[in-house]
């Protein structure tokens, strides 16, 4: 969390940096309060005479779009805006070709750059429309749900939906910043908050004990919108950037950030993606509490473990079990099937997150489908 | 053009192997006469136990499909087949979203493979799709036209048309292998061959002069479909190989390739894209013959490097002037407008490859239009 050169002439106080380290591909994303309200100087200081197409969504656009174009404007970049309409539903084919179809209208070439300007609907659209427009231009993000600040604005994947399930067509795209303004969540919904703290306490969970152990005291200033929300930002973009830098393509380390999201998929799947039910983060949410509790089953961790868990992800509001999900589920055998089926099991052999206690997670092959079958009928009938 | 290992079991004497220099994502490109029946175990050695989707068009299944499925079922490799109607106009969204799902409905995983089977237009289209599937599958070539073995299946540029122009859609995602049966050739239309024929003299062009004079001692027996054959398609992927591998994206030398192209597609763009009127290649040889006069014009080059270019094109029976094109052709300052929305031309600055002799190509950046269009005016009015 160190302040690049590019940065230290603008306010270093206010701001983090963190560096994601992709050799050629290497790019900044700047964290803090009020960061919109700079964002064209910033913008112009990577992309210097660039054109822009701001994607963004009617919601986000309603609350934030005017500031964000006046900062732009004042920074001399010419900029058309694309709105797609707010939630999941936005991510397919339909929209990603008119998205492509206006770029290209508007005349932006290899050198211009998209912005993304929304959460993390937003942020992997544009970013595919940014991969495939010219076969790749300049992609700038400003995340602005937690969710997207802390985890679907680092990395590079980009994508939508396909009808065969979530994020099936996209493609590896990094972008050249990211600005996220942490204030910008202040008008975000509190369920979207919950949510996206979810993947926050993941980082602690699957490598970060202290950082877990500092969330358990300051969680609440984090929610508040204090100074601790731009430290738990910045330090969750770093745990990601960190295992993005090594492991770009997810081979092998990144897996660990799919802890709690096997099980969380099927439940989200188990619910049609009905977000009325169920949102990405809650999913992951239950999720991890499943993981650390098939932990536990498998002799791994103790009770002390699952009780700290469970009491953190409570006292912020996630739901803990299957049972808090409103409505009926279906049985064990339909979820494993949504198991097999999920792209992240391959041929037959289950892989998973699991843990050896608190910031110790670790992958695990080839796991025996039987035993993950009894124990989530176990929880379904609790 | 030495054999890799992986080859060096089958039948070295009757195929050579181009190696494209990629690091990590380096792959082989076979070329010889009857690989086809061979394709199965080639593939299976490459990917196995991969499952396939084959895409082709309904030309190219109806020749050579039966031949194809037959190799790789006989490797043990379990398929699915996915048509396209041949031509250009399959470069579309529609099919690359219907592929897409028809791709993950076939289930296949990020570790199997989708296969091209076809010319140009089916590679391209193929491997956007394999490009963005689970956000990069598996790709292999088997190119069938004379153009897609020398020129579209080397380099890794895949892609889609938009309303706004040809290939503004796609990415970069090159493939695990090339497999170019020279034997196929001979049931393609002999002005696809030609067209085709027009690339491979752009290489000698653009860099090799000994291989220009190479095929015009030996053009009729590439043509005809012998061993000369083979020879013309190694060295013209070699060509391409060696740029692709300096300049992956495009950034500086590879830019050469473009010789003619700059004028050519103006050509192509001016008749819409009419291949009854004007191919891909034909569009290329004009574009050659005009990038030489240019550089007569600039006094880069002499008379007898412009005859000489034009005694080859046109015994080969390749169009040389604007006026071979039937029907009427636009003013230049209509030329000149396509050539300035020409994705190769950047800010305003014109870019062109011109030369200094046969073999002696350079990148011309910031020429002035007006010195182009004048010329274009007098070349539309002889
Ligand atoms: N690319 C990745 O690596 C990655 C990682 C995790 C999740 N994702 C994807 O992210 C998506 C979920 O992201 P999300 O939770 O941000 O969803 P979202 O983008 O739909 O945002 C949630 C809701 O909040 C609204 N909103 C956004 N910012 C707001 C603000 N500042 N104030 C008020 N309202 C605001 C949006 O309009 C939307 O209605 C999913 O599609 C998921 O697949 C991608
Ligand atoms: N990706 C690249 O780097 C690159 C480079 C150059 C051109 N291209 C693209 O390639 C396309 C043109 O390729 P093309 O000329 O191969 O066109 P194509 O794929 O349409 O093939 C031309 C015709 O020949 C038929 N055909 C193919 N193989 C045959 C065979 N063996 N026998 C009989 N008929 C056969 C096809 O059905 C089609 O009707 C264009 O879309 C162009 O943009 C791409
Ligand atoms: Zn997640
Ligand atoms: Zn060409």
């Amino acid at each position: 969390m160190t302040d690049t050169p590019a940065s230290a002439d603008l306010d270093a106080e206010r701001f983090q940096t963190v560096r994601v380290d992709l050799g050629s591909r290497s790019y900044d994303i700047v964290i803090g309060r009020g960061l919109l309200q700079e964002a064209g100087v910033r913008i112009a200081a990577v992309k210097p005479g660039a054109r822009l197409a701001v994607i963004t969504d009617e919601t986000v656009a309603k609350l934030h779009l005017d500031a964000f174009s006046k900062s732009l404007s004042e920074a001399g970049l010419d900029h058309v805006v694309l709105k797609v309409p707010a939630g999941e539903a936005s991510k397919r084919f339909e929209l990603f070709e008119r998205l492509c179809d206006d770029v290209l209208a508007a005349r932006l070439e290899r050198g211009d750059a998209i912005v993304a300007l929304g959460g993390g609907v937003v942020g992997d659209l544009a970013g595919f429309v940014a991969a495939s427009v010219r076969r790749g231009m300049s992609f700038i993000q400003v995340p602005t749900t937690l969710l997207a600040q802390v985890d679907s604005s680092v990395g590079g994947k980009t994508g939508i939906n396909s009808r065969h399930g979530k994020n099936l067509i996209g493609a590896f795209h990094q972008p050249d910043l990211v600005l996220a303004d942490t204030a910008i969540l202040d008008t975000l919904p509190l369920r979207d908050f919950r949510a996206g703290y979810a993947e926050v306490a993941k980082y602690g969970l699957l490598g970060d004990e202290p950082f877990f152990t500092w969330l358990e005291d300051n969680w609440k200033a984090v929610f508040a919108g204090g100074p601790e929300r731009d430290e738990a930002v910045a330090r969750s973009c770093q745990a990601k950037a960190d295992v993005v830098a090594e492991d770009e393509h997810e081979a092998g380390r990144r897996a660990l950030l799919n802890l709690g999201h096997t099980f969380g998929h099927s439940l989200e799947s188990a619910v049609s993606y009905e977000t009325e039910r169920l949102v990405h983060g809650e999913g992951v949410s239950i999720g991890m509490m499943l993981a650390h509790e098939f932990s536990q089953r498998l002799d791994l961790i103790g009770q002390d473990t699952i009780d700290r868990v469970e009491a953190h992800l409570s006292a912020v509001g996630l739901p803990i079990r299957i049972s808090d999900i409103p409505g009926q589920m279906p049985p064990a055998d339909t979820l494993m099937d949504i198991i097999a089926q999920d792209k992240k099991v391959s041929r037959g052999s289950l892989t998973f997150i699991l843990t050896r206690g608190i910031g110790r997670s670790f992958v695990e092959k080839g796991l025996d489908p039987a035993t993950v079958r009894d124990f989530l009928t176990e929880k379904l009938t609790r």
